[in-house]
């Protein structure tokens, strides 16, 4: 039997969940609610048997609404998500998780408390590429990883409220999270700068210090004339690219890499180059969000951990105030501790 | 007449040195010297005509030479070049120009001294497309700068005596000093790592920050799996893309941008996108080697200074040395002073 | 007020055309046709508020039915869009119009009788990118048109009934009718391939010959490794490449071309090249199906002729039928004659 | 010890194969003979060391010149191999071999009557990415092939003597050879267009008909405003991209097709599709001409027919002159007789 959901927010990224909330066979769709009419009356245009409000209180009373997603600004995540879990329903949050690493731990204590599903929309980690990538890194075939890398620049919306780290460089924050999960990065320097006097950063990097001279780099820019999304991820004997907007070979996986020969007698290394053949893997079709609803739903019945739970989106909001601090202070390092 | 050139170091580079003197109208390569016989020997197939020595001296004994080209491993460039100019010859001396501002200090006085042209080897200055991009900034049509990225990574030669900065960042070092030359960066943050054990960093990421909130980015790195040259220019109102790698189009102008209305009476900035069409003028075909090759030629006929004078190795390296000195902080910002 | 309508057929591509139909401001969706059951249900699922029927008669029956769209297989599509006509409605009918050109004038000559809408889904003419290029050749700065290439290559879904040009090259044939509309092929030749005994051809290749050297030619193919959809325009004094899968720049003008001089004197042609700057305006977002859904309701509002008329839908059917013809005979040239 | 070379022709080709045979080490270049002075000047600056003639005379009275490499306008490929192979010598002809059929068969009987070797300039064949071409084809791994797909088009010198079949498609047709060598095709449909009126066919279209339902198809124009390269070998099981200007992976295997089960209960053919993976080999590092100038110094030692023999040279021969005849038809076929 379908879990019953409600869609909180339908601005910028919420019709894309009510679209899959509503085409999934795992979920049904019971509630849209927002503050602006104009919203609510696109929804009922597209999908008539969708009940609408504007309060949040009308969702909550309604008893077939097993789990709630709120898709609003992110300052607004915490109170929503707080009386979604104190109602006693499960909660899918947009990402940031919230706006600030405390709250994000207020609700983990609270989902902990109530045993509820407390899941953040890190959208990349169902994303079928990024699970492909997933499976090579951790089938050790690249050796020891030497770096990360990634790009997500274009021309676009500027956000008033919070910088360029919280809403794009997220992505590729949860995406490393994700991916080079048996350590953590210990220490962020990061620079940027905010073009629009009195706006936040538009345009940040970031470099993510982990032990064992592994580091992560991210390049977030929302003032950019092309659309880039690349991440490299550079192994000692293997090294792939990610590319999103490659149309067909989004993963390709390059023989390439050194060889290092440490020769004793000569008090010396020798270091040799291999380039070998590319491989690039089917990566399966289907929809990031689709995964993700689908995912959800499974937890609730379940109880399982999400993938993206609670303490994944507290990582990525500690490292993202980090990396805000780090800017700050042109590019002085921050230390992490994330447990 | 043509000038009389020796050219020392054949090594990785100094082959197409020696290729561009040989073929210029403007030049006349009399010897090329190098410790290795092997070397002179591949010269000797190709170039009969052309002397051999694996001796300086022979060379500075000679009255046809002019202008001496030095092509060595860079701990080699200040000694070799202060020969040359003690000599009373010109010289051309490879990136970098040396492997500290101190000394490159000393080749300046010391050419001012002796009335003689130091010019170094900043290859991209003679590139067509970054003479474009040059023309294009120069115009005005970009509105305010606002930053410069460019990337600059493959799987490359490993260096055992300098770190990736010294090698690849100075050709994006090189084109930031020339393409932005009405002010000079005031502070460097770096990040980067040695993946080997004892040796110098081979990935780097350095950021130069400027008044006026212009920012510039260099991404380095000998060990990719794919090979990437892009600079990115973004101006307020137009921005540039410049991708030496791409076989037709190399730089591209998109008439793409914010607009920022200050209402006043409203307390509040209004900011909207433009999104218009794409230019991209036609470079000019030519090599940057031969264009550099002539211009050496004329500063030593005419007494001009180079486009890639003693001043511009000096800021080159003053950043290379800021940026090394910040990555082994972590990233903590280096004051620099390029007067 | 919105237009009435029904679509019939949901199979492959009907339901894109329930979508917008479903979406627009210009139509309101009563019905949908189909006569397998579980596509109906799909539609349900998506659409509650839509009505449902494997019967024709039950969509025509409803006054509330201005037009009907017809998105089944092509062998139906005759004898469906002559019972809507007779019925009094307007009709659109997905490409390729009929299976036959003996069909297609009878369709012709019956909406003219009721003085009803028949339109063909020639979609490409309602895509922003095409009807950009459309602009560009209109305003003469190609100088005279020279040749025409297209390409629409990748692994596709094998047709039993209907050969590869009834299928793909059908979208470039009316793509090329709608952009040169001074003047008509006189003659093609074709040749293709079926590569599975006993089903059409899979593979063709198609070159129309018109007045004063203009040759256009096209390349489908439903067996190919890689996603092509390229089209070449060269005129004497520019040219276009319009890229329908490249992401940001999907039309280039080239200003590039020869000069041909006539030296009298020496009774000899003289031909230079010129190779300027690459101009990429922009093209408006918006989807092809969406204007063209917007067109329909215009036609059936004002009885203006559509784009896509009946005429164009039978031109496009004739080049099929010569070329399908001319692949039987390897490549001899079968005459045209569209008036 | 290293062969004796000269070189006829150093106009637009010639210059590449002189600096091929100077610079390798199986040959020893003595001669280069050109009628326009400034070119043999041209030639004197680079190679000093080379003598210089307009007289062919001079060159054949040379006992040192074992090989001579013929690069001149074609119609005069005939007359010059002719003297060269009856002065006992070994010759290479730039493509095509001559400018009729019959010429080359005079020149195939000659070279054997006289023991020498003659070597057709089909560079393709030495191309690193083509012989990877090869050994994926001869493997079987793409099962039966379908089809062979090339394009070369870009803004090209036009020719005045000869068409673009000539000039461009020369090359397909002689890696087609190539690759396709164990049948030859049947007959030849081709469409093609003068647009500078007197002048001969600057594009064509030309399809090759084999049999089992193999075709092959080639795009060849002088006027295209983008340079394309690329070559779509299309098997039953695998299919090939072999995109030469692909900066890294120049050549893609795709593991996808059809599978076709015959239903013989149900009369009735199933036909599914597969999409796997795509894997690129590494294509070794190297230049085209650098195999082939060595290939002809070990034929010439070892009496071995080259790779590109008189007689490849005639089967390309023969499908242009098929190829010419069926474009004066619009497109009828030309049966082909290709012993």
């Amino acid at each position: 039997m379908p879990v019953g959901i409600a869609v909180v927010g339908c601005g910028y990224w919420g019709p894309n969940l009510v679209r899959n909330f509503w085409e999934s066979d795992e979920t049904e769709l019971h509630w849209v609610c927002d503050l602006v009419p104009e919203r609510l009356l696109g929804i009922q245009k597209r999908y008539p048997a969708v009940k609408l409000t504007h309060r949040l209180e009308e969702v909550l009373a309604d008893s077939a609404v097993d789990g709630v997603c709120i898709a609003t600004p992110s300052h607004t995540h915490f109170e929503l998500a707080r009386q979604v879990l104190e109602s006693g329903r499960h909660v899918l949050v947009e990402k940031p998780l919230c706006d600030s690493s405390d709250k994000v731990q207020r609700l983990i204590d609270l989902a902990e408390q109530r045993g509820k599903v407390l899941m953040v929309d890190h959208t990349f980690l169902y994303n079928p590429a990024v699970q492909a990538v997933r499976g090579i890194l951790d089938s050790g075939r690249l050796g020891r990883l030497l770096y990360f890398d990634s790009t997500r620049v274009n021309l676009g919306l500027f956000q008033r409220d919070v910088n360029v780290l919280w809403d794009l460089a997220v992505h590729d924050l949860a995406m490393m999270d994700y991916l080079i999960h048996d350590r953590r990065p210990l220490a962020i320097s990061a620079t940027g700068i905010a073009h629009v006097p009195g706006q936040p950063e538009n345009m940040a990097y970031l470099t993510c210090f982990y032990a064992d001279n592994l580091v992560a780099h991210i390049h977030a820019n929302w003032l950019a004339p092309v659309k880039l999304r690349r991440t490299l991820l550079g192994g000692e004997k293997q090294m792939i690219v990610y590319d999103d907007l490659e149309p067909s070979e989004r993963v390709k996986v390059y023989d390439k890499g050194i060889t290092v020969t440490d020769e004793k007698e000569i008090h010396k290394l020798l270091i040799s180059y291999r380039s070998g053949d590319c491989w690039c893997p089917k990566v399966p079709a289907g929809e990031a969000l689709e995964n993700e609803v689908r995912h959800f739903a499974e937890c609730i019945r379940s109880g399982a951990k999400p993938l993206s739970d609670g303490l994944a989106g507290l990582r990525v909001v500690k490292m993202i105030e980090a990396g805000t601090l780090s800017i700050q202070q042109r590019g002085a390092p921050v230390e992490l501790n994330l447990a």
